[in-house]
């Protein structure tokens, strides 16, 4: 079998109304003086709960999770995390149970994803002002608890970082080289955002399955770029034993990996980045966030400036809205 | 010229990305025991701004600004105004200036709306705690400032509920008419719901220019029959004046108009309407709000339960995630 053959053998549970737009940033090429056209990726419109890119990983993971004969999938996060509101959701509408494990205390008021999860009425516990390592540490016993209670748990790891949440990207890479085939678009170059190389790792291994048509630019807006490529090689791996296809690759010779763009790091706004969300707004109209797409756009925008070949570029919103209320 | 080709000649500025996607309510169609199938029409996710469905108004409302050689536009609300928020995204990624007039103080911080109207950096006007009547007789006085400083103001009336902006709808009738033929859809129902009326015309108008490819059910969430069918009829006037075209029908044989669900008016949740928001997050994954989609769910549900025949049924979800968040 072919990549595209396996992965559509893989289980996965569709939420998403795909494929994700891809629109001109017109107004953009204009003002960078581009030489190449510009296009987004509109993954912030996955359009379950306050949609975003991780849909697309919960795609494959709720997937798996059915497939195994699971009837419950649980997230693990601080107590406004987007990945377990978005588990929550998507569970709710894959008709399977969740449980969302909080390290902070249980808050007397509710506030941003809170809020959702209330909605949803989702199960929650509260392990207290733990850090994420302790919190993970307490995970096989959650696990346990949920097995003696007559439940079949599947666990979300590293916030659906995992080779199979990784899936999504992969098949993104399919699913970008079909619209440039309808909407007859040149699109060469793909940028996202690198965090814990789970969208890079996907984008990666996806487009090296397909031959390459694409050049892959990761911008690190969390560690240097050694970093992320050995946590982007761990995910690729983990998407080898799944699909049991060969990747005779280095990651670096895969992708342009830059970390010139992370500034001091993860949620560290640099100055650029900072009046990003402000020109990028005042120019297509499309709010972005602080975190990942911002720097992103920074880094997407300085290598369209000093420039592109081979074709166009387009540039993948993660989406984040929500979070940009909490963020000012 | 027929429908088609008038309304293809109107001005427009293209903003959205267009069509929004239709998705199965499987979940819904399994609880409701439907004897139809049930469709969503993600108009929530219009792509900029914050989305909604005024994005398909503002395409017409600026394709005209500019067609009349007018280089602002400017809209007029509350503080946390969604069209004015909406008018000033869709207004930068047209690239025309937009200037909003508020009926409140200036905010010592900002929230929620004010907030993405300050990372555009629209220019604001704070005429203080008055009215909306007040309001509008302000506007002219506003319109000869512009002037008098050498602009040309395009005034975006009634919330842009007018004849321009209504033509979104007439058009999305025929959007929703080519993704059924396209995507083998046998849709027959269209629930949508009626504030001031503004869809409702669109939707009307649209599909009686097409020869009634569809049933048309508005659930008002504001006022009884009588009243919204007349702010319909208002509507449709305009249109006609705008296409020339004749709309020879009463709006009440064209359009199943029921105030059944509005309960004590505009913004006052009934007891379905505050359950409808948990429900449908719990049952679907996706999110929808108490003002208008909530009382809408519960009209389509319930007259999906009483029983539809001819074909199946479509359920537009108008926006407002962003709101959510001020309403609990």
């Amino acid at each position: 079998m072919n990549f595209e053959q396996v992965i559509n053998s893989l289980p996965r549970q569709l939420l998403a109304p795909l494929p994700t737009p891809i629109q001109r940033l017109a107004a953009s090429e204009k003002i960078l003086d581009s030489p190449v056209k510009l296009y987004i990726k509109r993954d912030d419109l996955t359009g379950v709960g306050a949609g975003g890119n991780k849909v697309r990983s919960l795609e494959y993971i709720i997937g798996r999770a059915k497939a195994d004969g699971c009837d419950i999938i649980v997230a693990s996060g601080n107590g406004q995390s987007n990945l377990c509101s978005l588990a929550a959701a998507c569970a709710a509408r894959a008709g399977i149970k969740c449980l969302i494990v909080h390290n902070c205390e249980k808050p007397d008021t509710s506030a941003g994803n809170s809020i959702l999860n209330d909605l949803l009425d989702v199960e929650r516990i509260y392990i207290g002002d733990v850090d994420s390592t302790r919190r993970e540490e307490y995970m096989p016993l959650v696990m346990q608890v949920l097995k003696d209670r007559g439940q079949n748990p599947y666990l979300i790891r590293n916030g659906a970082t995992t080779g199979c949440g990784a899936l999504g990207y992969a098949n993104a890479v399919i699913e970008i080289r079909d619209q440039c085939r309808r909407q007859n678009l040149e699109i060469k170059h793909i940028f996202a955002p690198g965090g814990n190389g789970g969208i890079a790792a996907g984008l990666i291994y996806g487009n090296a399955m397909l031959g390459f048509p694409f050049k892959i630019h990761i911008i690190s807006v969390e560690d240097d770029t050694p970093t992320l490529t050995k946590h982007i090689e761990t995910t690729i791996a983990e998407m080898r034993r799944i699909t049991a296809l060969p990747f005779d690759f280095q990651v670096k010779d895969c992708a342009d990996i830059s970390d010139a763009y992370r500034g001091e790091g993860w949620a560290i706004n640099t100055d650029q980045s900072r009046q990003m969300v402000k020109t990028f707004a005042r120019t297509e109209g499309i709010y972005i966030e602080n975190v990942y797409t911002s720097k992103l756009m920074v880094g997407f925008e300085d290598m369209v400036k000093k420039g592109l070949t081979g074709g166009d570029a387009l540039v993948i919103h993660t989406g984040g809205f929500g979070s940009l209320f909490s963020q000012y």
